[in-house]
């Protein structure tokens, strides 16, 4: 069993990483920080956790102090410190804020107006999409948790790009993604009266994961990729829909793309390539670690449509730190995720 | 004061339609047609309208019968024999439904698996979109009212390519729909625990409204169109919202294009270019006739993207409709529409 | 035509209040004010009103100036300085909040915390629910416009209660609200995934409706009630349930009782008693001023179930207080408020 | 290992239960089946299983004959032939339907016009909620799984009931309820549309839970009790809120109130009192096997009010059905259990 610690546990990503350790098999939760509500139980800030796990918030020192593996749930630019913190004490450290995901600082200059404290530590960081990186991640302490809707998109078109069968030029992402990836803080924009039966686009063509998607398909591509990304609020809790289109090269058909997307991804437990003629829903992924991706081609117009779901809160963030941290500790990489979607 | 019946008053488009005549000031209702209900009076079918509409439902034939202006809301291939009656006894008619739709033949042949029985009546039909084809509209005593994306497209890019800004080639749209739109008759798909909580797409490249969007946009740029069209089913009761991208030709920049939006819909009571820096959404045209659209450009990738937003109900049918219905008894093209949409 | 002026109008009652005068056929808007937003278009707050209403904010004192009727539509404690300056102008005073809806001082202060600062002022005001108070309604210039609760419960009980077929003892009333009752002010409470996909009740037996209701309801008896108040939170935008439990006097049968109720409102426009076998729901009420009540009897335990549904927005709060408009200034008193609940 | 079937595996409590089981450690499932999918994968009829369960679904003959223990989700009227053929083949039951839940042949032919075939059978039937009649679940091979709703509210008002502090008679339950209490068989009232942003009650008074509650409460009171039971449908998918009002006894105060439920259900792993001053809300046990029970009590009345909430799916349906195995089989009653509520 080793220990983890959760910095930032009562953010929603933080909770819900609170959940899944609960369940894993090879872990003990040791500690959880939190500022706003340092020494109260953690049940009291989520009654969902009666019974469950009362442990007492305690500040991020001691979180760092007692765990293996330190997990970040924290807001970007908080975690640089923490993570050199880390790696000083030679401890595993999972970042699933934004600060280790970008290679190149001028791209979180440009996206994030930050800097990298220690460009040392940023090289040794490893962006942590298990399916794509998988070996890298074998090798590193400190891994970047990828974001939630880069996780999708680069799922979806990643074989098609790393294959070739689909231009570099003109992708467009629609992204469709829950109300719990605004977090917990109330705005009036996530006020249920503002949002519910309602749904439209925001940060259109400027949203900071664009960065991150870009650099991931480029290396797909091996050439640099630039896509169209427009990010969309819709009135459920959680759950990530990226209908993905680019156009389709010349003698690519169904076939051929429907064998390279299985042929990619058939080892992998929570990628799932879905029959013909089925569609990708967040219904079918929610609470569970499993992304689904539908293939479609539109023969009219030579467009190929990949549509992938998953579930932000899991797949795109906290079960994708437990599949990260399960890698670093040569765990199976699906222990403590076995969770199968409910079917409503 | 004109009669007006409506036929297939008991699907959802026929009792928005009953609701938006009972608030017009120049229209009776004379009769409302059903034949699941037959007999019974509407408000039984519907206990919203208790004390505001009881009337019976008549048969089909009493409804042609009784109106100066007749409204089929009716699944396609059932409009066009009441459509010839129509004509023979020189009444208005609007077709809710598809029959009238496509101008050519071969389309609805292929799209539809119909036949034109009465290839002169397709003649005189004419497509009801008021903002783009208004004076043909005066013309004819047969409308054929628009399918509720088509509309939301429409107008989103009729613009850009009438004015020759945009590429006609790779133009991707990405349409969310409210529940309503499956109409009322329970299914699978429709029922509360199936779609709550998720998102998904339909039809992809297949969905029957795809000619009717080409033809439309295939007029504004003069010249053949083909899009990629790809909806999906929302959690909601109402409303569509249309994310739409685009190849910006060299040249144009921000200001043109808004320059363009504004100039092209300035008189439009029910078309509200959004100011810069805002988006449109579903809440803020609900229960309305107006469709919002706001402009974007990508500017790292030459990416115009059109969104926006309107009442599948209302714009996106009954609405549309009843403008429809103004146009062709040179009514004030606002009568009965100045719904003005609620804050929640 | 006479003038409104609407103080705290970018609240939801406040904003829900100038959508329904925008609409009214003797009333022109005269002045919105509001401190947050002062000197901002209404329509940058709420772009539902784009091109319906572009009035720019003023402040509290340009309010009363400009209006021949004044609405306040504040929290509560706010607006006896308000009523006290509209009286001394002879100004009529629609008051959304609380301030005068108690007629005993003790109640105010027990559950308000809060003093009459005037009591001769306070004894001018009447309690404007007109289906019960109409002809005292009449003769003031100061309205108390009752809560969304009482409204609902009032009309619920009335008559039952003032007939003497219900016993005034172990009355339980269990309610249910939209999020919108909550106001806008965003809040861990009403964050759209704390309250979507859940429902819990508050102010168990605390809430400071209750003094109100028990009011009424005495009134009714000729004898003081008491009642078992419990609210709960619904993830809906709108609207309220409230279901009423009622020990039923021996005699009293189905028939009875239904004649009561259909006799007490008879000639009320905004009032439906239900036919038998129907339920009240929210969804038929939606967006009307009216209030459906049905009538239930189980005689294996000898209780009355009266349930009935309400807009909290319109008939539990804008809409009435038009509705006490009219009725102060001798319009129909339906003017402005013939809104048909859309069926979805 | 024991071996499982589910009869009726595809309706929504069978799928449910498959879902549960796939993760219980102590069981493997055997065999599911269905008539209306006979054939073909459960996971082609739940996309949500696939790579999880794609088990080809069976008849019901062949799934009596596999399992050690046979779970039946079959509309009531169904089970009992399945009982008497497990009963002759020693295997263990779990009827997750009404057939074996009330104990008096009249109660059954009054509410569910049935008659009791086999009158041995029933008496060796036990009503499986384990929280209150364990011992007995211990010695049967027959387990009436409870019915959501009675669950919730046994739960809620036995240890008050069974100590004497609240009376007997004037109780009052007004339950709400997730839709898919309603099953999955596609209704217009549980067309997404129809109940979508409203709520309403249904079966006032006349539901078929009503006997089943009163056999408990009465069980608890020593003496008959009758209650008033009103169902109201929610438009959430999952979760059941009861609120009960009863009178409280004289002498009764909070303090000994919530010590007597507290002593009640300390060694309960799965209901949990919760703490003054908070209430139980759907949100906190959704997807868990846990009873969340608020106390409270309104002095001003005397009343005292029971709030509960569990998911109708798990601790309503197929969690108690697995905790009923679990003590069949002495296996430590929370395997497979251990499922904690997501946050959101």
């Amino acid at each position: 069993m080793i220990k983890a610690s959760i910095i930032g546990a009562t953010g929603y990503t933080g909770v819900e990483l609170v959940r899944l350790l609960l369940s894993h098999p090879k872990v003990k939760i040791a500690a959880l920080s939190s500022v706003s509500f340092l020494g109260k139980p953690i049940s009291e800030v989520y009654p969902s956790l009666l019974s469950a796990c009362q442990m007492e918030l305690c500040d991020e020192k001691e979180a760092v102090e007692k765990g293996d593996v330190v997990f970040a749930c924290l807001p970007h630019g908080m975690s640089q410190e923490i993570a050199a913190e880390c790696a000083a004490k030679n401890k595993a450290f999972i970042d699933l804020g934004a600060d280790f995901r970008l290679e190149k600082e001028e791209d979180y200059m440009q996206w994030y107006k930050g800097a990298f404290l220690d460009k040392e530590l940023h090289k040794k960081a490893v962006y942590g999409l298990p399916e794509l990186f998988r070996d890298s991640i074998k090798k590193t302490k400190i891994v970047a948790n990828p974001g939630c809707y880069p996780t999708s998109i680069a799922l979806a078109l990643y074989p098609a790009l790393s294959k070739g069968i689909i231009s570099t030029e003109g992708i467009v992402i629609d992204s469709k993604s829950g109300v719990t990836g605004a977090g917990r803080t109330p705005t009036l924009n996530t006020h249920f009266p503002e949002c519910n039966e309602s749904v439209s686009p925001y940060k259109v063509g400027t949203h900071r994961h664009t960065p991150e998607i870009e650099q991931t398909l480029s290396k797909a591509a091996g050439a640099p990729v630039k896509v169209t990304f427009v990010p969309h609020l819709l009135p459920v809790n959680r759950g990530i829909l990226s209908t993905c289109y680019a156009k389709l090269k010349e003698g690519a058909g169904e076939e051929k793309v429907r064998e390279i997307y299985e042929e990619f991804y058939k080892n992998e437990p929570f990628v799932r390539v879905l029959p013909k003629d089925t569609q990708a829903g967040i219904k079918n992924v929610k609470f569970s670690n499993f992304c689904d991706i539908s293939l479609n081609i539109d023969s009219r117009t030579g467009t190929f449509i990949a549509v992938s779901a998953l579930d932000n809160m899991v797949k795109g963030a906290a079960g994708q730190a437990v599949q990260n941290m399960n890698i670093l500790f040569c765990f199976d990489e699906t222990a403590g995720l076995t969770l199968i979607p409910p079917a409503f």
